[in-house]
């Protein structure tokens, strides 16, 4: 199946984009939102805009469209900041929930500014904290009663393997842990239903797959049932429950909105905010069809084109996210060429290739052409156009 | 004296604009900038634009803009997130240089936020740690050798009294603190000069008056030979040595590029640069110079034409930054009465009119024409016009 939004995009000719995971491509109508809110609203309204433009709604009305995505209630979802900030603020609510306790399970397959975070965190909190690292495939035997906080990357950055968040988040609630999902790589590209998962905290950015442009606001959701009873601990006058007021003493704000820190970036929850229009009428399970069948087509064609890569990603599409990607000696070169070809993909050392599949703009022909490149690069090109600085594989 | 700066703004007809002190003007390079980083980098570069447009460098290079604005070094300065989270990081690592003292102090005419991060660290630092807040005028006195850390905001947003940062400074340091100045206010509104005053630490917005857009991102200065010594609590991943090897391991970035935290706003930081450049020809001295000059000429003006209102910030303007604050019974109603006539002031709580005197875009005539509606306003309308439902006074 193909989605009708390929229009939607402004996508440069020649260029067959397969990083959306990284950065999404850049939808129709953020260039004029954009232009509109500085031209019109700042230059125009200056200070005024706050209200006239109801810049001060927009990070909750930005918030409640993703909530939408996840599969969350209205009010349950606050943006801002980056994704390594709302990591540390979940953490750290997520462990004053468990006060006895002092293990944070992660796996080594997590992205590591959310491991960085939770290391930033713990020497803070004191050395009787311990983040416990285990393999991917070894987290659900590993979460036991003595887990406080099991935070996981739902899919992996490198290879797209996915762990599946309704059994590790019950097996995290049996055993009385709080469970943190970053959901970097899974908003937008696979369906989501944090309301009935039950995890307390989710966090994800919007540059990937949502499309909400180079360094656009992350969010955090927590669970209606326990925001109220989280004291943030970066507690910034914008998650005030009355900012203006100018209190000396802080008072968290009602519900997610309480994880606000700073003044909102306006122009670039804007942009986020018309890439989000896109998603009005699009069911995410439509997106995982096509997602999946694209995925399905660029393995079967790469592998045929090109023996020598091997999958790194799960073979079973319900075990993958909606990224692909191989082990290659040269990957990094690889990668390379078929940039100069017009396909770009993504390097993610130590030797892999990672092409992300985002149905909203990449389509079969995208696929099979992308595939052929790969082949001639692999096959050919690499070894002779002295650019890549590979020699002859011996075989 | 007036700059000759005005032309380089846009600014609405009919409009005088004195709360440049929350919001910057709209500088007229930001939005075409814009539409090149939208359209051009993004849209055309997609994500190649993080080498070939060179975003990988941009926070830096705004940075290293910042630091000549503030008297400072190249690379001693970090941009990124919100003041709140700059404000959370220096403290930290303030604390982190003093580990055998445990009080901050502050004081209580500092920024709320401030006020609202340092206690959200300490929640988690531990009991034995203390917030001290004094009035602003006992700073000084209270500056003992238990003392960690002095946090000080350089001017009041509301009256906008001025510390001497050289002499707090010099007085923290006899006492063996850390110095913590919030530059909000201050950075683009009067002379700095941090290398002379030698504080570890300083931070601050850039939507004011450096005119770099709604939620413009922050700036941290750190003094060079203490950023060495500093293991950032915010360890994301682009605050890291080299964040694309992806190495589970954090090891802090060079200088102040460790206070880097997650992927950069971009189109942000791409506005605040634009807008920086305003400032490539102009010295701090003769914006003072300019700022005194029209501040005193709106406190004469509006003093003759306004006697019920009170002179709330410093007479003295070597004791003044760049804003002016009047306490007023009517303040919320006068503020609102005032918009309506096209002077654009701003409402503090409880009974504060604010007035931001930015000399690159106000100029003589506007002070003038400002007091004058000021006149009209107080005098007459406020008590006249139904809309602002104050009844007339009785004297």
């Amino acid at each position: 199946m193909s989605l009708p939004k390929k229009s939607l995009f402004e996508l440069p000719k020649g260029i067959i984009y397969l990083d959306g995971n990284s950065l999404g491509a850049l939808p129709k109508g953020a260039a004029s939102r954009a232009a509109e809110v500085i031209t019109n609203q700042w230059g125009g309204e200056l200070i005024r805009a706050w209200n006239s433009a109801d810049w001060m709604s927009l990070p909750q009305i930005v918030g409640d469209r993703i909530a939408k995505i996840i599969g969350a209630d209205a009010g349950t979802v606050a943006t801002g900041d980056t994704l390594s900030i709302k990591i540390y603020q979940a953490l750290d609510a997520a462990l004053k929930l468990r006060p006895n306790r002092k293990v944070i399970l992660s796996d080594d397959g997590n992205f590591p500014s959310d491991i960085y975070m939770a290391n930033g965190l713990i020497r803070t909190l004191g050395d009787d904290y311990e983040l416990r690292l285990v393999a991917p495939e070894d987290v659900m035997m590993s979460i036991t009663d003595d887990v406080a906080v099991v935070m996981l990357t739902q899919i992996d950055y490198r290879t797209g393997r996915m762990h599946d968040m309704a059994s590790i988040t019950k097996r995290a609630h049996d055993n009385g842990a709080i469970m943190i999902w970053d959901l970097a790589h899974s908003v937008g590209a696979v369906p989501l239903d944090l309301k009935a998962c039950r995890a307390e905290f989710a966090v994800g950015c919007t540059y990937k797959y949502l499309n909400g442009g180079p360094g656009a606001p992350a969010f955090i959701y927590a669970r209606p049932d326990i925001v109220d009873k989280v004291e943030p601990i970066l507690s910034g006058w914008m998650g005030h429950k009355t900012p203006f007021t100018m209190d000396l003493n802080y008072q968290p704000a009602q519900k997610a909105e309480r994880f606000r820190v700073g003044t909102p970036p306006i122009v670039q929850l804007s942009i986020l905010d018309a890439a989000l229009d896109i998603w009005d009428d699009i069911s995410m399970p439509d997106i995982r069809a096509a997602s999946i069948e694209l995925s399905e087509l660029f393995i079967k064609q790469v592998e045929a084109a090109c023996p020598v890569l091997k999958l790194l990603s799960p073979k079973d599409a319900d075990e993958r996210g909606s990224h692909v990607s191989f082990a290659f000696e040269y990957a990094y070169e690889a990668i390379q060429a078929l940039i100069d070809k017009g396909v770009i993909g993504d390097f993610r050392a130590p030797n892999i290739m990672r092409f992300g599949i985002t149905p909203l703009y990449i389509d079969r022909e995208d696929i099979i052409h992308a595939a052929e490149a790969m082949g001639e690069v692999i096959n050919n090109e690499l070894y002779n156009n002295p650019k890549y600085k590979i020699k002859a594989r011996v075989t």
